[in-house]
């Protein structure tokens, strides 16, 4: 049961996310075509849509209405497939493949791969700021506060500076807990967090939704360590084992094998427990809790 | 008159802008240190400071408390900081110096550069949705929407990406003029628009500031390519004739120099002759006008 509650909404979100990318990023007739060309590229078809599944998921707690969470999620999205276009820059992480594709820079070039990746940026703002996503400006002022400050040197972008400096330094498990939650941890509290105002919570009723996210966040990273050490690169679309020849620490460097897996269970049967006040209506945010540490790739 | 109500401006711009700057980037006793340190290098001390002054002045029409159209100018400025910082990179332009001082991807490295300038791009946008910045939600979503218009692949980085294909492309002026009008242009119009929201002007009160601000914005860019050809490196900051080297068409290489200097003039006229429903209130935004054509750097 909750595992086709999960794969049918994996495969609905996926759906709706391309088909927004689709209408988004029609190419235009002139010097920007490969621009656009680059962003759908990178945007549509593939990755396991996290983010935008969880501000549904969230979202419809309240019972907010679907073409506006999937409006916010795949903005939330926008933001995510950027960093990643610029992680995998020759300056950054240096990597040629991703959700089984050429990345941007090698496809196109990288030029087109920066700007590609400061225009989805820009896009994801757009959208949130849009009166076509939601009526009320307070809720899109504070849609677009909630997505700048996961993305910024405090969130996403400061975690991607702390993850460079890794190969220099040793970090210790605080330090990496620490980066993880700012690298990976923060856009996906903001996508939860997303869902909550839109269902109108105030920021004092989203105590055991932040919980689920950080936790769900920290799970999710151990996973993403452990399916880097031990996952197929075939189905991961990436190359892995990439942080071992690197040197640098992880989760599962400075915990072991054993360890690690059973904090990341554990932290799944955390985040699940921060759902408590809630009903069957938040099975699927449970279903997505378990299926982080229980996916192949 | 206008000469010293102008000089009192930008010096009082360039200092508030250095103070906000210098109060949002604290640098962290952590591994973002270097981070923070690049995002300080590109966006305090340096730069002439128009958009914030343009945000201020508009705002001024309307009385907005100074605080309030600083923030915003500042945040502009931000977006802006950081399409120079990406502008700058070796896929990009590949420029070393940029105002008097070595970009950021020399005196830093380039995974920091690109990672500095995401995080101003982000703070941009964080600022204009922060409630410090103004009380009323629809004044801060309309902001966002603003600037995420100007910034993204309908403007500047679209006008970016229409830059780097004017050198493998013979574009006509038409194209060129509708190049400048995204790559510097949008920010621009946006950074002025700025101002009206502020001051509450409704979207059909301010066809008069922006069609002022879209001859200010083309009239800047002659003037850039005249001050390019002709202007002294040591003065701008920056390597200049680069233009011409590249082949790239330009206002100067499709109209010559005097026809250039003309329509440069004549823009400037024309930008002047929108605020013609202003009275003394407006006599900076004129002097702004004209700086734009008389400047020397």
């Amino acid at each position: 049961m909750a595992g086709s509650l999960l794969d049918g909404a994996l495969a609905e979100v996926a759906a709706d996310v391309d088909a927004r990318f689709d209408a988004w990023l029609t190419i235009p007739d002139d010097a920007r075509a490969d621009l656009y060309r680059a962003m759908r590229h990178a945007a549509i078809g593939g990755g396991k849509r996290l983010r935008p599944l969880l501000t549904r998921a969230t979202a419809d707690l309240f019972a907010v209405d679907r073409d506006c969470s999937g409006r916010v999620g795949t903005a939330i999205e926008a933001i995510h497939v950027y960093s990643l276009i610029h992680d995998d820059l020759p300056a950054m992480d240096d990597d040629a493949m991703r959700r089984g594709k050429p990345t941007v820079h090698i496809a196109f070039d990288e030029a087109t791969a920066i700007l590609a990746g400061d225009c989805l940026h820009a896009l994801g703002f757009e959208v949130l700021a849009d009166p076509a996503t939601h009526p009320d400006p307070f809720v899109r002022a504070e849609l677009v506060l909630d997505l700048a400050r996961a993305a910024g040197p405090t969130g996403m972008a400061g975690g991607q500076m702390m993850d460079l400096e890794a190969e220099r330094s040793r970090f210790d498990l605080a330090t990496v807990t620490r980066l993880q939650q700012m690298k990976t941890g923060a856009l996906i509290t903001a996508a939860v967090e997303a869902g909550a105002i839109l269902g109108r919570v105030a920021p004092e009723g989203r105590v055991g939704l932040r919980g689920y996210a950080h936790d769900l966040g920290l799970a999710f990273q151990i996973a993403d360590d452990l399916l880097d050490a031990e996952g197929d690169e075939e189905l991961a679309g990436k190359k892995l084992r990439k942080d071992e020849v690197a040197g640098k620490e992880t989760f599962l460097s400075l915990l072991g094998v054993e360890p690690a897996r059973q904090r990341c269970a554990m932290l799944v049967d955390q985040a699940i427990e921060h759902l408590r006040h809630y009903g069957a209506e938040a099975d699927l945010l449970r279903a997505i809790a378990r299926y982080v540490v229980e996916r192949d790739h």
